[in-house]
C-alpha cells in the first residue's frame, strides 16, 4: 500500500486537500487529524518516506492553523522534496529528543482526534501518554470518506489505470490457457500489468475450475483444463492510482449451466451500475446487484460486498455493502463486483471499477462483458 | 519490513520463542502480548500475510495458555500453512463480524499487554474501546530485547546475510564510478545484492560528494565525478535475515583531509567494535566511537547514533546511543557506524555488523576498511 509521488499534483492541490480535511475534521467534532506515513500521507501532501521506521513522521492538521509535518531530521531534505511541502511547515526532531513532546505542543491538550487507520500503536501509546487529556478515532472510524472524492485530474489517473487494465484483459484473452498452471497465466498478468504502465501490482487472481469457487484463491499450481470457467481478478497502482477488474472466461465451449451463472452475474453487475448516481446510499448498490442475483435462485451463493473504494490504495472505503448508508457523491470510485460461488465447481465475478458522475455512474473498464472464449 | 518464511525453523523453534516470549512479557508484569503481522510476528511463527490489510490479525500470548492466533477467515488457510501453525490454535473471525469482541474474549479483561509496535492504531483503538479496562504498552518499550539475542541458526543466517554483502562490495568496488549517477550505482548494488542471495533489498545508499554530508540521501541523479567522495551504505534481507554495511570509497586520489576525515572514523569505528563485550552498556559503543571523533574535532559533524540492531529487520533495537544503558548479551547483533558529515563538502561512514561474544564482539562483515579507490 505505498504510494508514488510522481502524480501531478501541486503545492495548491495538496493545500487546497489539506484545508478541506482539516474542515471535514472540524466538521465532525474533531479537533484536529494525525497523519500518518501512507496512503493519507500521500494523497495529503504526495509524501511518501523511502522507509516506515519506528522514528515518527506525523503530519498534523488543525483548521484555522498551517500543516505541521513531524519529521525525523534524517528525512526533513526528503520531505522538503515533496510535493506537498511548501504547503506545510516541516518541525524535525533528533535522534534522542521525544516525538511525542514535539507533536502535543501543537495541539490542544484536550479533544477528539483523526489518527491514520495504520498509524503505527507506538505511536498511538506515546501520543496518549503524553497528552492524557486526549482521545481518538481512527481516520476511518471518524472521517470514512476523506479521500473518497476524486477531483478531475485524480479521475483522469483513475481512467488511465483503468485503461491499462482493460488493455492487460484484452492481451490476456490471446494466451493459451488449457494446460497451463494459474500462477503462469498469473505472471502473465502481473507482466502485463507493468508493461501497461503499473509500478505496483496488487493482486492477480487466476481461479480456474473450481478454486473459482473461493472468491479470495489467489493463483496455484492448479493445471487449467478445457472446459474450465477461469476467473481473472487484477489490478494495482498505476501513478500512484488503483485498477481493480474481473472478467471471467471460460476454456472451450461453455455448459448451458455455465452461460446461465455468468448470464446472472452480468446482469447484476448491470444492475449494480445502473443504480449508481449522486444522492443513492451505498446499499442501493448492493440491493440492486444482489436482488438480481436473488432472484435468478443463486442468492446463497453472493458471499461478499458488492464493492470497495479504490483510490491511492485499491482497497478503501466507500464500500458497497448492506447497512451503509453513505450517499453517493460525484467523484467517488468503487468497484461493482458481484458474484456466483458454486462450492466445489466453479465461480463467476464481473467487475468494474465505476466513478459516480454528475447524473449517474461512468464505467473506468470497458472490456467485454460477455463470456468471453479462450483457447 | 516483511519476512521471508523460508528461514529454516521448525514448529518447535516458534513453540520455544512464543514460550520464552510470554515468560518474558510476564516476567516484565505484563498480562500477555498481542502481536501483529510483521517482525514480531514472523519471527514468533513464521506467518507473515501475504497483504496487511484493515482487518485484524493477531496473535495473543498469555504464560500458561496455548498461543491463539486470531485471522480473518479468509485468511485462515494460508495461516494454517505457516511453519509455526502446528504450535499455536487458529481463532478465525468473518467480515462483518466484531474481531476486537472475539480478541477480548482472549484476555482476561484488565492488565497491562505488551502490543507490536507497528500494530494498526485503528486495532489498538478497537482493543482499548472493548476492553477499557486494559492499557498497553509497545513492545520495544515493554520487552525492548525480545528478538535481539541470537541463536546459533539464526546466528549462521546473520552471518551468510553479511558475507553476502561483503560479495556485493567486493563486486561494486570493480565498476567504473566517474561519470556515471549514483541511481546507476545504486542498481548495479541492488542487482549484486540479489545476486548474492538477497530476497529482500532495503537500501542502496549511493552518497557522492556533497551528497555524502546527508548520512539519508539514497540515490539521485548526480553524476559523480573525479575527485568525489562516494558513501555507499547498503543491505536487506537473505533467508529471512538482514544485513547492513558502509564503505566510503573515493574516485581518483583523495586529498590530505579526505584522507585524514576517513583515518578518523576507520579510528571511531574500530574504538566502537573493541569496546563490545557482555556486560557493557550500549551507550558505551557510541561514547566509544564518538570520543575518537570528538578528540579529532569533529565532534560537531557525527549527527546520528552510532549503531541499531538487526535480526529479521535491518533495523530494531538495542541502539547503540546515549542513554541505553541495556547490557550487551551474547547473541546481540547491531551495528557499528560512526561517520564525519561535513555540510555542502562531503561524508564518510564506516559500517560493521557486529555480534556480540562470550568475551568479547564478532565482526560479520570484514572487507577492506581503509579507503578504497575506485575509477
Amino acid at each position: 500500500m505505498t504510494g508514488s509521488t510522481r502524480a501531478p499534483f501541486t503545492a495548491d492541490d495538496y493545500r487546497d486537500r489539506m484545508d478541506r480535511a482539516a474542515r471535514a475534521a472540524a466538521d465532525a467534532g474533531l479537533a484536529g487529524l494525525l497523519v500518518a506515513p501512507g496512503p493519507d500521507m500521500v494523497w495529503l501532501t504526495g509524501y511518501a518516506p523511502t522507509a516506515v521506521t519506528e522514528r515518527l513522521t506525523l503530519l498534523v492538521l488543525v483548521q484555522g492553523r498551517a500543516p505541521v509535518l513531524v519529521v525525523p531530521t534524517l528525512e526533513a531534505p526528503d520531505a522538503a522534496q515533496a510535493a506537498g511541502a511548501p504547503a506545510l511547515a516541516l518541525r524535525d526532531w533528533t535522534d534522542g529528543k521525544d516525538p511525542y513532546a514535539a507533536t502535543a505542543a501543537l495541539l490542544a491538550g484536550t479533544g477528539r482526534f483523526g489518527i491514520s487507520d495504520n498509524a503505527w500503536a507506538m505511536h498511538l501509546l506515546g501520543l496518549q501518554r503524553a497528552l492524557p487529556g486526549t482521545d481518538y478515532a481512527s481516520l476511518t472510524d471518524a472521517l470514512p470518506m476523506l479521500r473518497a472524492v476524486k477531483d478531475l485530474a485524480e479521475l483522469e489517473l483513475m481512467a488511465a489505470a483503468g485503461a491499462a487494465a482493460d488493455a492487460t484483459f484484452e492481451e490476456i484473452r490471446k494466451v493459451p490457457f488449457a494446460g497451463r498452471r494459474e500462477s503462469d497465466v498469473g505472471g502473465d498478468l502481473a507482466d502485463l500489468l507493468r508493461q501497461f504502465g503499473h509500478s505496483q501490482v496488487d493482486f492477480t487472481i487466476v481461479a480456474s475450475g473450481p478454486n473459482g469457487a473461493n472468491p479470495h484463491h489467489e493463483v496455484g499450481g492448479r493445471v487449467i483444463e478445457r472446459g474450465d470457467m477461469v476467473v481473472l481478478d487484477f489490478g494495482g497502482l498505476k501513478d500512484g492510482y488503483g485498477s481493480d477488474t474481473s472478467r471471467t472466461v471460460h476454456v472451450g465451449d461453455p455448459t448451458d449451466e455455465e452461460r446461465r451463472v455468468h448470464d446472472v452475474v452480468r446482469e447484476a453487475q448491470e444492475a449494480g451500475f445502473r443504480a449508481v448516481r449522486p444522492g443513492v446510499a451505498c446499499q442501493e448498490v448492493d440491493r440492486a446487484a444482489r436482488a438480481v442475483i436473488a432472484e435468478a435462485g443463486y442468492g446463497e451463493y453472493f458471499i461478499h460486498r458488492t464493492g470497495h473504494g479504490i483510490g491511492v490504495t485499491t482497497h478503501e472505503p466507500p464500500y458497497m455493502i448492506e447497512g451503509e448508508r453513505q450517499p453517493l457523491v460525484p467523484g467517488m470510485c468503487f468497484s461493482v463486483e458481484p458474484g456466483i460461488y458454486l462450492p466445489g465447481r466453479f465461480g463467476v465475478r464481473i467487475e468494474d471499477i465505476v466513478t459516480v458522475t454528475e447524473d449517474g455512474g461512468r464505467r473506468l473498464n470497458d472490456t467485454d462483458r460477455e463470456m468471453v472464449i479462450v483457447d
